[in-house]
């Protein structure tokens, strides 16, 4: 069985197109197929597109970091802006674009700052959207604001509401004995229709307090069932090298498995502390069993040095029906 | 009796705050009281607020172009973003700032281009919002596209639809005598409830085809009403002074006259096609009675040269109330 996937890029800084004279920000969608055979499975990319936008946050955007089938569009979300795109196709199929379709603010909202998605996924007929899951620390590790502890959910309609998650997100600190003064940076959520868990896979691991050095090398290689109501979870030990510098930026579940299989990325952001001179981003793509963790493919590298935040199963060279509105 | 008003400014290019390193982006916001005295209106203002955003596209935001309560909330319009903001008060009411809510891209939505917003009202509980109604040209006078005769509907749950309004703003350029090669540029219009009319309030009234530098001085002085269905239309001149630099911007029904008596502003663009080193902004503020156009104050210009776009009569100097879920 063979399946489409695309993933997209978040290039953080890196996303300014330095030749362009207004404001342009870029991000690379990038397609391919997964190939399943003997119970393994075979990755290969396709031909990179770009996605240009002038939309922008302080001269930050197009910092994508998850991608998710909604309603038949296919949606990505600005880490930076708190823009939610859609991607769309030029008549031929050839080109993609990306249209602003909301505009979400930090926290409760009453706020001009762009909410940091990171995760997104659909339950019960709603696109469930959310951040990193860490409160915001000042540099003497004392509590900012918790912004990045709400969720925000979307109907069908384009009507939002949104709930603290502080508590949802404690119950998976604590399976992964991350409580305060320890942590996680979570990227990587997907709610499972067949296993009807919550699936958290978090991108880094603290059970020592945040260090901007120090997290670059805190990559989680744990996942976390939980139930539907918080109450019970269970942590799965992902068989993986140990490569601290890796960490989960997001996953999606492969078709037809039940939501047994993941197809996921490790991405590494390697001295950026320091300024965009030094900062060497990249990521690994790898399919692993969601109960046993048992890993189902090779890692394999994207070839370019680029850093993926969204990856979904779906097929980019649909041609786009008639508009008969079109002018 | 006296009635508390707001009027915010678009500085077109002048919006980007120069002395910010990060790309930031402002708007006036003046308070005032407007007082009827015998069948006279006093207009004074009182001291303004500076709103902030870094939200932007391409480089330019806050540029405001209309200012509406819709839903108790006061919602204002940025024509460059196509993005819709709440205004919100600090604590103490002592600031107010934005907070963006919507982003709505042109035409019929499938492009990454904000709408270029310069009008919105409410009607049957939905708040309409337009652009200009005129459409793109190209140098040679030749239709680009028509996204600007586009309009969108919000409803009170945030979910929005489209329409065309070709033929609605055809009905009024045909009042005008403003059809093509003529054109109007249309930046006030509102739905009047007690007189069941759509009023707009043209800012350019053209016979003659588009000219870049002839256009700054097509400022017109007329209204026209419109039936709720487009099938009749009555011309109204108003009784001002002529000078063809002056054009409404926007204007509100003054509370209690039975949408008789407007508020509007006329605002003027001075060589302004030359770039921002000659072009010189203004604005003047007046009552008139929308039926007979009859004027009810002096034109009064406000003190600084800056120019408005959105005028709304409420109230800015309100506490906010208390929000339980705030940290």
């Amino acid at each position: 069985m063979r399946f489409n996937f695309a993933a997209v890029t978040d290039l953080d800084e890196l996303s300014r197109v330095e030749w362009e004279k207004k404001p342009t920000f870029r991000s690379v969608l990038v397609p391919g197929t997964l190939t399943a055979t003997q119970g393994r499975y075979h990755i290969k990319f396709e031909n990179a597109r770009e996605l240009l936008t002038l939309h922008n946050e302080a001269g930050r955007g197009a910092e994508f970091s998850e991608l998710t089938v909604y309603n038949d569009r296919l949606l990505t979300f600005d880490d930076r802006t708190g823009d939610v795109f859609e991607l769309l196709n030029n008549a031929e199929a050839t080109k993609s674009f990306v249209v602003p379709r909301f505009v979400i603010t930090e926290g409760n909202g009453d706020t001009d700052k762009g909410m940091k998605w990171e995760w997104s996924t659909v339950k019960n007929g709603e696109l469930y959207m959310g951040s990193m899951g860490k409160e915001y620390t000042r540099p003497d590790g004392t509590i900012q604001n918790r912004n990045n502890l709400w969720i925000g959910i979307l109907n069908a309609e384009g009507e939002l509401r949104r709930e603290d998650w502080t508590d949802q997100y404690n119950v998976v600190r604590k399976a992964l004995k991350a409580l305060s003064p320890g942590y996680l940076i979570i990227e990587a959520v997907n709610w499972s229709d067949h296993l009807q868990k919550w699936v958290f896979l978090p991108r880094r691991i603290s059970e020592t307090a945040y260090d901007e050095n120090e997290d670059e090398r805190r990559g989680g290689r744990q996942l976390v069932l939980v139930s539907p109501d918080f109450s019970s979870t269970q942590v799965v030990d992902i068989n993986l090298q140990k490569d601290p510098l890796k960490g989960f930026s997001t996953f999606a579940f492969v078709p037809n498995t039940n939501d047994r299989h993941a197809f996921a990325i490790r991405s590494v952001e390697e001295d950026c502390v320091g300024g965009l001179e030094t900062c060497k981003q990249r990521s690994y793509f790898i399919v692993f069993d969601v109960l046993s963790g048992e890993t189902l493919s090779e890692e394999v590298k994207y070839p370019e040095d680029l850093k993926f935040e969204g990856l979904e199963f779906v097929n980019i060279y649909t041609k786009p029906p008639p508009f008969s509105n079109m002018t």
